[in-house]
């Protein structure tokens, strides 16, 4: 008997404001990286990882890749669901997966994969490995420990 | 025996969140008016205003005026709280008062003052009188009648 | 003799400001998008449409697929170049490179993809064939026929 | 014969951009905050200061205080000059009126007042002088010698 760990996914509601929509009465299109950043910071609580705390001991999680495919505009009032999950890991690079649904109907609106790196602040460079508080937070991400810290 | 109406406090929180901050570290000073907009939209939704409801019958609350003063920055991994008031009405201008203050300490960070008009979209006016349910979701910002619909 | 005819490359400046940084010093990884909007409006204008004129007439150009390769950050002081290009066309949908460099060094910083779908705003649907305005500029685009109107 | 000196005025264009407007199909009333700040960025640089230098010398100049008041919306398409003039300093406070018009009617859209203070970056306290080439520079702006360095 193998049990396969499967990737945690979280949810991370938003409510569609007016400054996130532009002269055609949606969602501009690059509202959503915000809502999908906040998703990950607040998916790095969960697993037990302030992100401030993370920044302030010299670390950092940029985004090096970002891909989106828009399906759907969200309009003001819609209640959005950000779903995000790591799907791997390979060495300091975490591959995400981040849709957005729409509430009402459960419609998939955008389609998003974003890549982040580990760095060093100070010397602005790619670590060569994960420090153990992060290795422990992708573990969790990865669902081959538990989530919940 | 007078008893006088006070108008209703809301509070609102924000997670100051990456995209907030600028170089200096802090929130960049635009930022805040984000967040004292998210604010008032939900204060409208306490009193029984669907702010998406309003503008898709053709009426909208835009800013007329703003004032700002800025005490304390507030940085990531802060969470605010922005403190929503409408003070008076004068016609169909409404004046609020928004102060957010940082949970940790409950320091005064931002003092704010926006002026909205009640305003006809299609024909970008300012109206003569409230249409009823602003009128009542004035009322209910006053302390004039119940404040939860 | 065969003359192959070659896409149009146009560049547009953008100089760092302070509310395009984060936290982090650099400029954050949303606020490329806006400026890829604004170099790709301005190539529009350079081959004969005001973006503005056709929002008016109920066609629209909304971003339906993005991608983004980040490879060096853009610090506040530094200008930027937004290599825009159309590589082509499929029915209405239009595949553009824009690529982002530092003027200082010539350093690529960003790698862009993006698509763009003709849409009938009233019905929020794809066109099935561009109107002839925007045949035309995609002509030019392509260098199919002059550049300039 | 007293010749008094008077402030210089800057002119900064910015053409409105799709990101800059909401679902109302106009400016989004934070937009301007940002353009108010390119603005001085650019008086800054006329007058000698590059804004990132500053910084990285351990300086910065926050906005403390903000006053806005909006008569007209701005469209789509529409290009705005926004006109700075420090109007006078007040120890290391300067004071900035900043009015923003369209250009097409030369209309007045929004009428701004930023209060600015000089501050010690590392130890996040307001200056008690001005540094020597902050000091030309307002000397500058108020038109108490040349502008251009």
């Amino acid at each position: 008997l193998n049990i396969v760990p499967s990737p945690v996914q979280f949810e991370y509601l938003v409510r569609v404001q007016p400054h996130h929509t532009d002269y055609a009465g949606v969602v501009w299109h690059g509202s959503y990286l915000r809502w999908m950043e906040e998703a990950r910071i607040d998916a790095l609580r969960v697993v037990g990882i302030e992100f401030a705390d993370l920044v302030a001991i010299g670390c950092d999680l940029p985004v090096v890749e970002l891909s989106l495919n828009y399906r759907k505009p969200l309009q003001m009032g819609n209640v959005a669901i950000v779903r995000s999950c790591l799907l791997h890991k390979e060495k300091v690079r975490w591959i995400w997966s981040q849709n957005i649904e729409s509430k009402e109907g459960n419609t998939l609106c955008v389609e998003g994969k974003v890549v982040l790196a580990a760095v060093n602040r100070q010397q602005n460079r790619v670590l060569r490995t994960l420090p153990p508080s992060l290795q422990l937070a992708c573990d969790r991400f990865l669902g081959l420990t538990d989530t919940i810290p």
